[in-house]
This record gives C-alpha cells, structure tokens and sequence, in this order.
C-alpha cells in the first residue's frame, strides 16, 4: 500500500498507527490527530513541529505537489482504499497529515490577554464543532475553550470543518468550566452566558471590553448554573418564527458583534 | 410492522410508498416528502392541508402524545426498524410524517411584497440547507429561494435541520437564477450578491430598503454571471486568520444585518 522509501513494514506499520489515529482514545493515549485534506496539511505545515508525516495518493500527491514538497516530514504514499480508511469524512480528499496536538493549556492561553473567547460546553457534533472554530477564527477570536465533555476537537469532521483555523487559534481542551470561568474573570473578561431566555439582547450589550462567550450544548443549551454564573445572559433576537437558532448560527451572530465592536480592522480582501 | 386500524395489507403498502419518499425523483414524482421529529411534524401540522399521514413507533406516540392527538390525519404505529428505514438521518426520531410540497411559485413569493429574501445558487449540503432555512426565519426573512441545481429541500436532512422554518418560510424550488433576478428587481429590491472577493464590506451597505441576498455553493461560490447580475457585492469581513467563513456563518451575518437595519421588532422572548 506504501510506496516511500522507507521498508515496506515499517510504512505499513506507520499506516496502522495512522489510522487508529481515527480513535478518540488512540488520540488522547498518544497526543496524535489526523488532518485531512490540502488544506488542513497546509495549515498544519505552517506551524512548527506539528506535522509528524503525511500519507496521499499518488493522485493527491501530484494535485497538491507544492503543499507537499513544502514539507521537512516523511511523506507515503498510499492506495484510495489506505486514505479511506484515514479518513472520517464522506468524501476522503486523499491526503491526511499525523500531527501532534496543538491545543494550549489555560493558564498559556490567559497569559497572551485575550480580547475575544468562546467557550463551547458539551458540543455533540463534531462538525459544528469545526464550523464554530473557523467562525471564531474568522471574527478574530484569541481563544476557544471547549469543555464539559461533548465532541472531540481532533475529531476528522471537527477538524475538517475548521478549515485550519483550529492551527490559528488557542484552542484549550478537557475545560473544566469553573475553572474557565474563575481565569477570565481573574483576566478581566466580560463573561456572556448565551441562551434563548436571555435577559438582554444581543444588540442592547456593550461588548467593546475584552469578552468571554459562552455557548451551550445545540439541544440543551448552557446549564443552569454556568449561566447563573455570568456577568450576563444574552439572546439573540428572533425577529420571524423559528424557535430558536442554531448552535453556529448564533456563535457567528456574538462573535461579530464583539469584532464590531472592539473595533478591529478586517484584514483586506 | 403496522398496527394501524387499516387492513395490514394496506397499511404495509402505504408503508412502503413512504419509504420510497426518502427518494428524491419519487418525491419529485408525487409532490410528497417526509417530515421527521416531533419539531417538524407538529409545524407541519400547523399548516393546512400538509400533512397526509404519520407513522410513529410506540415509543414516539406515548411521548409525542400531545402533537399526534392533534392530528386529523391517520396515525399508523410502525417498528423501530421501519421507523429507521423512513429516516435519512443518523438518530431516527421514531416519528414522521408523510407531508405535501409546500414550495410556492416564484411569481407567488414576490405577489406578497417580500422585504428580505435569501436565494441559494446550488447549494450541495442538504444539513446546510435545512439549517440556512431556519437562520433566515430566525432573521424574519419572507422567502427563501434555491436554485441553480443542487441538493434538495424535502431531502430528510434538509428538513430536519430547518426544525419547522421549511413550513414557515414562502420556500422557492427549482428557481432559474435569470428569472429570480428579473423578478426581484421588477419588485422593486436591492439584489446583493456575497463573494469573499466583494467589492463593499456587509458593515458599509445600506439594508433598510427590501433586499434579496444571493448565496452561492459552499465550495464555489456564485457564479461570476450572477455576481455580475447583481446591484452589489459584498463581502463579509474577516477579522482573523480564516480564510473565509462557512456558507451558513455567512447568511446569517448578512440576513441579521439586514433585519436590524430595516428595524424590525424582534419577538418578544
């Protein structure tokens, strides 16, 4: 299946450590994700000592030859049926990049000030999860905090869905939320509780400080008690008849309104 | 697998014609859909004329009691398997109904004098779609057209995620592109293209005045005729390091900035 240089038993011993890379807890045990697609490796590359090696098809090898080129890692490459089966998508892009973890403890992520944070609690899908980090990224966000349990951030959606903003953030794991809560108030954040109940609009609050979000899990929203905990809980107006938004409908909705707000300047086009 | 008042014969070929709905030349064909989750067969219901039948498990219908006892359309009690084999999404919800197309002519959509209307030009994720239908309820959009090929509105994922907007919406199938513009300008609305490489920024365009946002595909955006076509485009600004925003990030900052800037009255949470 593997055409490097290297034995042909080592590489498929490498190319079934990859892919029990798919595994949640073969990820935590060994500090290693999968990022799949060019874009994602590219993203990886770009980052110092992140990108282990890199498995493509002959196919993806020639498509994407100057991604790969640009690369100091081993590079193999593998049948269609190999980068299948690395890959948690429905639509395997046919070139898959073994990083070590990327995310930032706490502490690390407080100590750089930040002046925009997301926190997601319980997130169950992984490509939410994903499409919320680019969205973060987008609107210029420091920092996103995922915790409470839920989804795996090196999940092979959540990291396809982040499009290779989950290589520009500072993202924190394994959160434990009373701790979040206790460093950004002791960082002098704005902590926003998000819920459908809110007791003000979005539009009424003034988000020009340094602001944590909090976001709760899509069915069940944030626990009564993190958001009892917040300076203040805020709602997205409804303006027609749906019920409620979605989980990243409504974190693209906040975060912008603090980028508005704190007066960034957008990067050009 | 029934267990209906209808003869079993029949009930288990009523059964099987709703089954053949999950596909889309067969809704196509019989101007039927299925409706899955107690969210989308209650909004169904609420509509007129929409709802033919429903099929719960017995689960669904002690839970559901309330939605189903409200129905006067037949209820027939099916399996769990039977109840998977109707639903096009990874956690069956065990109730669904078999429902009439509620799209509306294009002609029809603008007869009602519509303010804020999102078209979406080959839309290839049918999640993406159904959760870009409930984000322009939520924004009190009157119309919603898709158009240019592209996934399917009655697929059961695009229903799903649309969480009932589907049956609140004036939702255009089918649209020609060519046709929507000429119509939307003879109504007298400001037509804005969005395109990462547009020429204003969404914070510097005027939106009081009623507008028809134009999406493109996720992937490749809109079609350079089309942007062409269009009064503007417009670009959402990045603050950060993403390359750009998903599809449905995307809408809902543009269709809120449009509601907030025709002032309309959020309702009351």
């Amino acid at each position: 299946m593997l055409a490097s240089r290297a034995p042909l038993a080592e590489s498929n011993a490498r190319l079934a450590a990859a892919r029990r890379l798919t595994r949640r807890a073969v990820r935590r045990e060994t500090g290693r994700f999968l990022a799949e697609g060019p874009q994602a490796v590219r993203e990886a590359l770009a980052r110092p000592d992140v990108v282990v090696e890199i498995f493509a098809t002959a196919e993806a090898l020639s498509r994407h030859a100057s991604v790969v080129e640009a690369a100091a890692v081993p590079v193999a490459q593998i049948s269609r049926k190999a980068a299948a089966a690395l890959s948690e998508t429905v639509h395997p892009q046919g070139i898959v990049a073994v990083c070590r973890r990327v995310d930032v403890p706490l502490a690390d992520a407080f100590a750089r000030r930040p002046r925009l944070g997301a926190a997601l609690v319980e997130p169950n899908d992984p490509g939410n999860l994903g499409a919320i980090l680019r969205t973060a990224d987008a609107a210029g966000a420091d920092a996103v905090a995922v915790g409470g349990g839920g989804v795996d951030v090196y999940n092979g959606k959540a990291v396809r869905a982040s499009a290779g903003s989950l290589f520009h953030l500072d993202v924190v794991v394994d959160v434990v939320v009373a701790d979040l809560l206790t460093a950004a108030r002791s960082a002098g954040l704005l902590i926003l509780a998000t819920t459908s109940g809110g007791s003000r609009d979005l539009d009424d609050v003034p988000l020009a400080e340094p602001t944590l979000w909090l976001f709760g899990n899509e069915a069940r929203g944030l626990p009564a008690s993190v958001v009892e905990a917040a300076d203040e809980n805020v709602r997205v107006p409804i303006y027609g008849r749906a019920e409620s938004l979605n989980l990243a409908a409504a974190t693209a909705l906040c975060l912008y309104a603090s980028a508005r707000a704190q007066v960034r300047p957008p990067r050009a086009s």
